[in-house]
């Protein structure tokens, strides 16, 4: 798969069905993540992988739990200004999202593989991200949805790493939950704010200086045509 | 470019050639990093490209002077440990790398182009470091070499803020200044612990059940033929 089809079409990807992940497609992925730079090409990372069921059982709960916080707290405000007015765009992209979140956490134990990402000494997360990245941009060249999550460590981490057995004391922070499977629905490339939104030149509204046509992308769309 | 080749290959290019990178090739660059995914989809970034002399000339003596922190500090004794034992394997990494970074320090100024990652409210660095990797990864099927620093925002956040404009008490933060330009070294896949040494399943120490040949990559080399 070309570099650019990756980096346009691998997005969020939260349904997924149950069948398993082969081996040979999880070593790929894990093989691709360890090759990112990091600070000082230190590598002060660990990425483990969770498949069994009871361990996702015990992690499901902690979970949707954090989910459920992470409604009732920086989302509380801007979901009941949604909630009000659904048919608004940008609403209404909103209520997707969230939606399709609270569906990933409401089946947790079905999704067949998470990669749970730790670091230390890591202040920015500018070592373990590019990493956990390249592990998603690998699975999509393999036909494989993820979706990157952070609740979880926010909202009940130390719980989760007791469940996991990280060490105590030794400066382990867990960074990510990345959820992995098959999707159910397309790829394609998603909706975002252009970059003459987004970006600037030499200053905060610095003219960029150059056009830039939407989606840049030569294939312009996902293999299957959407847009 | 095949998205393996990106993924292997694209390592911290700190040596670079002054030339300017085409606009054109800038714009493929940006339009790739806005095309990540982001928590919630809140897309709460923003990417300033930095070319201006001026600019450059203003931030330079703050970059250096992050750098000399960075050495005294989280750094001091792993330095003094590697400085008095250059020859061990893992010292002399060290001491490449690290004068690696001070070289691109050094040459602040005659880096043509940076690109500076802001974001708020992305409490791990989630949400901004995947648009900063795809812009890595697009810039490398450009031939362009890039590297990811965070000490600017670290050690002089509020000065560099405040040369580049960006707006106060709006909850904006430094994430990054990534350095791009064509590099003077070769391409290849730089050396990695292996999985097999930061990997695990469902537990800590749990066994990943599976072997991985290194490296994986399909090339198993650079374009260049570098191992």
């Amino acid at each position: 798969m070309d570099v650019y089809e990756a980096l346009y079409t691998t997005r969020a990807m939260r349904r997924v069905r149950p069948d398993p992940i082969p081996y040979a497609v999880q070593a790929r992925i894990l093989d691709a993540a360890i090759r990112a730079p990091s600070g000082g090409n230190a590598q002060s990372w660990r990425f483990m992988l969770v498949d069994d069921p009871v361990v996702k059982g015990r992690l499901g709960p902690l979970y949707r739990d954090s989910i459920r916080q992470l409604w009732a707290t920086a989302y509380h405000d801007r979901l009941e200004r949604a909630r009000q007015a659904p048919d608004e765009p940008a609403h209404a992209s909103m209520l997707r999202v969230t939606a399709s979140a609270q569906h990933l956490a409401d089946h947790f134990e079905q999704v067949p593989l998470f990669m749970i990402g730790f670091s230390r000494g890591d202040q920015t997360g500018g070592s373990i991200f590019p990493a956990v990245w390249s592990a998603q941009l690998a699975a999509r060249a393999e036909g494989v949805g993820s979706a990157l999550t952070s609740v979880l460590g926010i909202f009940h981490g130390a719980e989760a790493m007791s469940v996991l057995a990280v060490p105590e004391g030794k400066g382990w922070t867990m960074a990510c939950c990345v959820s992995f499977g098959y999707p159910t629905g397309r790829w394609g490339v998603a909706a975002r704010r252009p970059v003459r939104e987004v970006a600037s030149r030499n200053s905060w509204d610095g003219d960029l200086g150059m056009d830039i046509p939407e989606p840049l992308w030569p294939g312009g769309h996902g293999p299957d045509g959407t847009p």
